[in-house]
């Protein structure tokens, strides 16, 4: 089997060498991902949504030339295992998503998805197994229409030092700098 | 030169084949985690907190542990390229940051830095050798106590069937799923 371009245990490796593990949530999206790009409505350059912070975004950033710092991976807090790719320019787009009457039949997979049992307690490579035979059975495909407000890049704009600090930051921003405006993510010591 | 065990131009392929392009953001970046990495306090595992959304977090990626997906690398949209390393359990970290002062002896990356000029008229080759040259010479250091509270994994808890589409989602989220209950990126058509 192969997950775009790459056979399966290499993907796996290229996982464990980005990632640090080889999280079963990235190789259920190197399985996601290959069944949207053989969906994708007409169009040339897409964007890619992933409804979960955890571990989805890494499959996108492995496997698609979105990542989070050239602004093409879009990440939405639902806590879902759906990812979505869309056409820059007409938010025309196909989302992927973990069906859930699906993945009954895979009980290890469901298993895992839904924490039924504790993680030391789930059977490894019984789930890589079950997600490699299952292929794209787990998923279901959802044309969508994005709302393209809100995913539009925001221009940074003039660049200006901080007359409190010093440091460059966006004039947009205020009179200065967010950090010495107070929005700090550092303690006073 | 090296950036944490690459060739420099090693460094600048595995940027373009990562960011989709060789983007001046992630060499610089590079040059700041190299930096940052041979002055981490005492500790064993560190996240890193990038200060701008753009370019730096993909240096991130590329160099460290510290992913979207695994939660280690965490976003600050303050618009500054400055990163810090901090120590997981006491917060005890380092900053590294442009210094606009130093800055200033490196005319072409202060031009692309501040965008003095138009992309068209920056001489790209100029700037990576400027940055090549500057090495350490473009940064200053700060020890910083990072706030832990802001940055704790927040556990996703039981995951359910959303009575509305069915899908499964974190029932901490309430009683149907975020995208039922009206937070939505898609547009109805």
């Amino acid at each position: 089997m192969e997950i775009c371009g790459y056979q399966f245990k290499e993907f796996l490796e290229k996982i464990k060498g980005f990632h640090g593990s080889t999280a079963p949530g990235i190789i259920i999206g190197g399985l996601m991902i290959d069944l949207a790009q053989r969906n994708l409505p007409p169009g040339e350059f897409f964007d890619v949504i992933s409804e979960t912070t955890a571990c989805l975004p890494d499959a996108v950033q492995l496997l698609t030339s979105c990542t989070t710092g050239n602004g093409w991976l879009h990440l939405v807090d639902h806590g879902k295992f759906a990812l979505t790719f869309f056409e820059k320019e007409n938010g025309r787009g196909v989302r992927v998503f973990v069906d859930s009457a699906k993945m009954k039949k895979w009980g290890e997979v469901k298993a895992w998805y839904f924490k039924d049992k504790p993680k030391k307690e789930q059977d490894f490579d019984l789930l890589v197994r079950q997600m490699e035979e299952a292929g794209d059975g787990l998923f279901s495909l959802e044309e969508v229409t994005v709302n393209l407000e809100g995913f539009q890049k925001v221009k940074k704009g003039k660049t200006g030092y901080c007359p409190s600090c010093g440091e460059a930051y966006p004039l947009s921003h205020g009179k200065v700098c967010r950090r010495c405006a107070g929005d700090t993510p550092y303690l006073k010591v």
